[in-house]
């Protein structure tokens, strides 16, 4: 073991540095430092890849006799063998490297077509990545599904078989209820937006009122640091250097705002992994996808939007800025329902739905001989379909992501699972303690050591069925989901019947 | 040759993550990640090291026939034979770690010790460090004195034979004139500089002035960075990623700003170094230390405490903060002239003076067998005979360089060293075209293209001979600096017969 702990650290000092170059690139590096920090980025990701894929290490990890192990260990030699060599090896190191210069150019030509509104330009490398997944899935092999293998990538253990009880309970469940909201809406509350948005909130003092808001719900910023980049993200080198970033808009305080909150809840994961995990590299930092995407929207939606969250937002805009609505006001706008295209800027309730029509197409493209021809009409109708309105165009269509163009196949229905998971985690929650109470008093201790003990301090150890079973004492039942957004919109819009 | 620029394109990377990760420490990583960071670092630089130490690198770099290289190539492994194995591979790598171990707790020894004005704490640690440089210098062997390996190490080719020449000049000349400009110095001057630093200066304002200046001086923002730091830096990952910083002080406004200047000269150096040789790594970045001091001491000193230049200082408070004193004022203010303890806060004309005292305690320590007990009395009967002030503590005295403490002994000299090849450069310039007037109309192109075509864009291909002989068509003579500095602080301080 003691050798396996000599590839580990090397592992983690090359991941702690590409880390550091990703983040230096998206939030201060120079505009000619592009080319510079790409190139070093190959090197460093050639020798990371190398370090573990290579017949020296292969001998050894299959050599150890786990049966004398720490539990600790028993699961990292499990995680080296499942990612290293179930995965990763068993494609041509050739095809990899030539789908890595695929992923380059598709990404570049994602961003000129969506620029240009013209998807015949990222056609073909659309294509291109749909067919070379479908040929990796064949080379690692799939049970039932080939679409399980991407599922499982970024969801340990998901299948499509669940993802479709999943998705299906939504758009029975969700897709109705909606068009509910939808017409009983009070037309003042966009009137009240407007009214927010009419101020212009300088960019620096957004800033700190992010700051103070950050650290209010437990950032710390002795293992931590805040920045600012073009998109919102999470990244940290080990559990005690987390770093998060926000965009601000001199026009869209909110904005700015609830990145903050979505990115501390996932900061706030990172730095509550315990060292036992964290340490071992291969077992630190947070589980699946899923997970940490359950824990960023257990902060941003099912905690920072209820009433007494509105209220603190309230205060800090008003001790920051000034505000004329009132804090009940204040409470609707943050919680507006609408129909609308982009995913990125969906609400509480119809984000799921955004969800629902990629994983329907990802299903179908890896089901079948998808024309690419037909993939923007396709989308077009489903969002007819289910929210009732149609892109007048494909740069808010389905040009609008950047996953696909990434390879991200696969990647979109943790999404929604994450915010399904965190009711969950919300209904174990309320039965330990006041959490309203909790946020009202500005104490947020309580909710983080919840999380903490239940969760975050496993780091990527466990799975998600054995973190949610840890955290709610049941599995995982999509059910709770459906409830928390149907009671919670149904007292907001006075929509009796529910 | 292909083989050696893969080796080389690894080191390169490498290098970059390394730079990256200290900028980040130095300027804004969290408090408890600097554990992170030091693992990460220790074993990037291992990989480092054993890249180009280990026996099919040297075998493949020995079996290079040179002659039907190019001119570049020749260079590339004639450093690399120099610098990998006639330096490096000829210390044990035992001792080399043991010696690395050493650094550390000197480093931190040394710190306690300066703060708490307690030379015993740090002199087992110091006298260590003497002892394993002077084994050091048995393993890889010297011609005529110890000290000269330790010299071109930081200033390819340097001997004691030719320091010794140049610091007489300077006791010779530079003392007797010190004593003279304190006799005649205008005790207003002393009023002014209260007076300008009696009002608080918003740092944030500070930077923005901070910028500005540099930009006009022609540091290129696409390819860099301004940042802080407790102590003023540039560290660059290659040409077109060069950043520096700077530490600001809300009552010496004139601290930041020099700050700033100085490394904008060490900044422009690497931006301006052509990217046929930056691209090679090895021939990458500043020549020697004392070249690279000559830069930045050019635009802190001689560029930027002449008279136009003051005044373009005065126009940048008085917009920023407003400012009371006259530009004449303001000008005789940057140059005053005091004898101090502190090496980092001297002013131009007595800062040779501390150099002078370190290059000859060095000399002195290794040339014979030296008591470390009695270092802060020979330091302090040096500032008393030479500067005629005797420090009260070794906080203010001995200790109050980090260098030896982290093995930089030879370094010292190429400070004063660079301050000599400034004016050089200055006096070839001056041929040229009129300097002060090219900075009366902030027409900072013509220097910065001079110092291009003559220095800067030979990166590290050329020893320091080479480029003052290339920059003023003759070979180095001290007699400019001080001919430079009386003729100067003559004028300035009204000294006649000088």
């Amino acid at each position: 073991m003691d050798k396996i702990y000599e590839y580990i650290k090397k592992d983690r000092a090359l991941n702690h540095a590409m880390n550091l170059l990703s983040f230096d690139l998206e939030t201060q590096a120079p505009k000619q430092a592009i080319e510079g920090i790409s190139d070093t980025m190959e090197v460093l990701s050639q020798l990371s890849y190398l370090n573990f894929v290579n017949p020296e290490f292969k001998e050894l990890l299959y050599s150890i006799n786990t049966d004398e192990l720490s539990d600790i260990d028993k699961k990292i030699i499990k995680k080296l063998k499942k990612n290293i060599f179930e995965k990763m090896s068993k494609i041509p190191v050739e095809e990899y490297s030539k789908y890595n210069a695929l992923i380059s150019k598709a990404s570049y030509n994602w961003e000129k077509a969506k620029n240009e509104n013209n998807y015949n330009i990222f056609k073909p490398y659309l294509k291109e990545i749909i067919d070379t997944n479908k040929t990796f899935i064949g080379y690692r092999g799939y049970k039932d599904h080939p679409y399980n293998v991407l599922l499982d990538d970024f969801e340990d253990g998901l299948t499509v078989e669940q993802a479709d009880k999943f998705f299906n309970l939504l758009k029975e469940e969700l897709s109705p209820f909606i068009s509910k909201v939808l017409k009983y809406k009070d037309s003042k509350i966009s009137e009240w937006k407007e009214k927010l948005n009419s101020k212009t909130y300088d960019i620096e003092t957004q800033k700190k009122l992010c700051k103070e808001l950050s650290q209010i719900l437990g950032f710390d910023l002795s293992k931590g640091v805040i920045s600012e980049s073009e998109h919102p993200f999470t990244t940290n080198m080990n559990n005690k250097d987390v770093r998060i970033t926000s965009h601000y808009h001199e026009h869209d305080v909110l904005s700015g705002i609830y990145s903050i909150v979505h990115e501390t809840g996932h900061a706030i994961y990172e730095q509550q992994v315990s060292d036992e995990y964290d340490k071992t590299g291969i077992l630190a930092g947070g589980s699946t996808m899923g997970i940490h995407e359950a824990q960023s929207r257990f902060y941003e939606n099912v905690i920072g939007k209820q009433e007494e969250f509105s209220y603190l937002i309230h205060e800090l805009i008003d001790k920051y800025f000034g505000i004329e609505l009132t804090k009940e006001q204040l409470h609707l706008v943050i919680n507006d329902v609408s129909a609308s295209f982009i995913r990125t800027d969906a609400d509480e309730l119809t984000y799921p739905i955004h969800v629902l029509i990629r994983y329907e197409i990802e299903r179908e493209i890896l089901s079948s001989e998808v024309d690419v021809d037909k993939l923007p009409a396709i989308w077009n109708d489903m969002y007819e379909k289910y929210l009732g309105i149609r892109p007048n165009s494909d740069t808010i269509g389905i040009l609008q992501d950047s996953h696909w163009s990434g390879g991200l196949l696969g990647y979109f229905p943790s999404y929604a699972i994450g915010s399904a998971y965190a009711s969950q985690m919300y209904h174990a929650m309320l039965k330990e303690f006041d959490i309203s109470k909790a946020i009202k008093q500005r104490d947020f201790s309580k909710i983080n050591e919840f999380l903490k003990e239940t969760i975050h301090k496993y780091g990527s150890s466990l799975t998600p069925d054995e973190l949610i079973f840890n955290c709610s004492k049941e599995k995982f039942n999509p059910h709770y989901y459906v409830d928390y957004l149907k009671e919670k919109f149904s007292k907001l819009y006075n929509i009796e019947g529910e």
